[in-house]
């Protein structure tokens, strides 16, 4: 279903104890006073574009047809970097070509690259230390309004990728990494659980477990079905091997984070 | 005053530095793009409910007939326990049946309670780490579309209740605990003031005291009225007595928080 | 363009972790149900005027004509200050009469000042606590309504205002202060960008330097043009002259913060 009225999601790293989210929003709404604005959130770590890129992929499959994303996590701000407009089947992303948009345009195909360059599009004046405020949020307003992201710059062929994090699959079970640490101190892998099923099969029903920070863990099928104290891992709500333990962080207890390697073997 | 507009208001732990509350929205607003959605907070400390169930039961009674809340603290996800859907004289509520409701259900009477149970109104895959945003989300925007509680799921006779805090009268006076510290460092009691003050008039005007981490503390009518370094007492603004300290924390200073006993008498 | 439906934009120091936000926004739903609420942010220090007063400052230029700002920041509350509703060219404000709207009230003139005191525009019964639940948010929520700021109390001839920080220009340069912290440790100070390329410009093309925390620093063009430690000043988003230092916090790596003095100079 797609929105009558437009909506503009936001993502940052800006936090929220200063202007600069109500900068955007502000200079948002004075262009398209009528556009629905929602935050996806501004907590991103300062300057960690893949924490940045992997909430945008999280999250931006289940929101709605013609929703129009602005993600800005930009250490390069105010050099040589491009901006980017991506259009794809479902959504509109705009964003640094810093690799924040990797992820996310892995999972839905960009139909449509241009350069956010027009100075049509963006305010009168431009900081090189806010371009968020002054060409980013200016430039998702007026794609709101119905301008077309070829009004916006010239085409491009090509985005930054973020360097590739798959699993490896080989004979001794499935390889790969930690990608996220959340609130609860869940550790997100890059595992599909499709997969590890996959290996368990191809075993006739081999036992899973995951070897990571030394230990070897066992696999529960929802959080209430581990013990008390245990560290285990599960299908998440991603549909990715996560590293859990119950009503407690799996991540201070492991003592590991993003990028921390993780290997799942299928046994008796 | 009705809303024109269906509105969901969002309680969780979820925290905003993740993909989280997001994915409610994004889910919400695919099934209704027209819902409008505010955000009461998202930092209850993880698994909280007894702070979860505070904060609703504070705010709730202020937001408009009609309002749809959510609230998500389940360290019980993917167990057996229900979700609930409560319709009141007022509002909605969703969420699971782990005692969130409980205080606010007793301010507001519940006239209709179902179990949020049916298929047809949540997402097509369901995750068991993840049901506020396969469930829960799904129902509130259902109910803001005019789905009735009814379609949702059996009729429920009881709810869950978190255990009772209420304060106890005896000849020495009223006997309570701390419910909760706010940001500031108020420190918010089970005591209603009305009764308080109550005591005071049996005494024929006797002054009221309070007593908590062996100190006495004396009553005041207003932040301002307090000395520079005093922690005093006085009606906050849910009625309730509140121990406070003038711009400074009065948790801090008397090294107390929810749980803690408090003692009101009344005297020369 | 002026917005349609009319917007109110919160900043307070109330912080998300309890009902003191949702109270605000549900006492102002359940007058006008339709009214848009955007944040600006909660995460004001607590009892920080000067903090408050300068991000409500460096947003509200860049928000839409007609915007009504609540702007909550009041260890005062519940004594005698007066609670303010300033009418400029473009935008409203409801606050405590506490300095708060001081700078922002230099950036757009005030056109009507008055006195928040009419009790047919507040809640019932008022709490000596909480006035921005039942006093500020109800005139704000009034005036998206329509009702003229004249209905809610008498005309005020001033309003309070900070201690003056403006910068002093003299024979050796600029003499100025850090007024603000923000998140990423940039230290933001009184001097205009403006007034210190003029100063450059007076000695015909000198080089700007400024000294900080006993240490010189030189300009940079954007924080790409830094070299990898260095911490540097530039001209930041609001025409200030910055302290930065890149991917990382100057704040730290000086030692300093608000209030601490800044001189710049011209020279060979």
């Amino acid at each position: 279903m797609t929105a009558k009225r437009p909506l503009i999601a936001l993502l940052t790293d800006f936090g929220t104890k200063d202007f600069f989210v109500a900068s955007l929003k502000g200079v948002i709404l004075s262009i398209n006073p009528d556009v629905r604005i929602e935050d996806i959130g501004h907590e991103v770590p300062p300057f960690d574009i893949g924490a940045g890129a992997f909430i945008l992929s999280a999250c931006a499959p289940v929101f709605p047809a013609g929703t129009i994303f602005v993600a800005v996590v930009d250490p390069g701000v105010g050099s040589g970097r491009r901006i980017l407009c991506a259009r794809t089947e479902r959504h509109y992303f705009i964003a640094p070509d810093n690799g924040l948009l990797g992820p996310v345009l892995e999972r839905e195909r960009a139909l449509e690259l241009r350069e956010v360059a027009n100075p049509d599009f963006r305010l009168a004046a431009v900081s090189p230390t806010f371009e968020g405020r002054d060409k980013m949020a200016p430039a998702a307003a007026w794609i709101s309004l119905g301008v077309a992201p070829a009004s916006l710059g010239p085409r491009l062929a090509d985005y930054r990728k973020l360097p590739v994090k798959g699993p490896v699959f080989g004979p001794a079970g499935i390889r790969g990494v930690v990608l996220y640490a959340d609130r609860f101190g869940n550790l997100i892998t890059n595992i599909p659980a499709a997969s590890a099923l996959k290996l368990a099969g191809a075993k006739r029903g081999g036992r899973l477990r995951l070897r990571a920070a030394g230990r070897v863990l066992a696999r529960r099928d929802a959080y209430a079905s581990a013990s008390e104290d245990e560290v285990f891992f599960l299908e998440g709500s991603l549909g990715l091997i996560e590293i859990s333990a119950r009503e407690d962080s799996a991540a201070r207890k492991l003592g590991i984070g993003p990028g921390a390697p993780v290997r799942i073997t299928a046994g008796p």
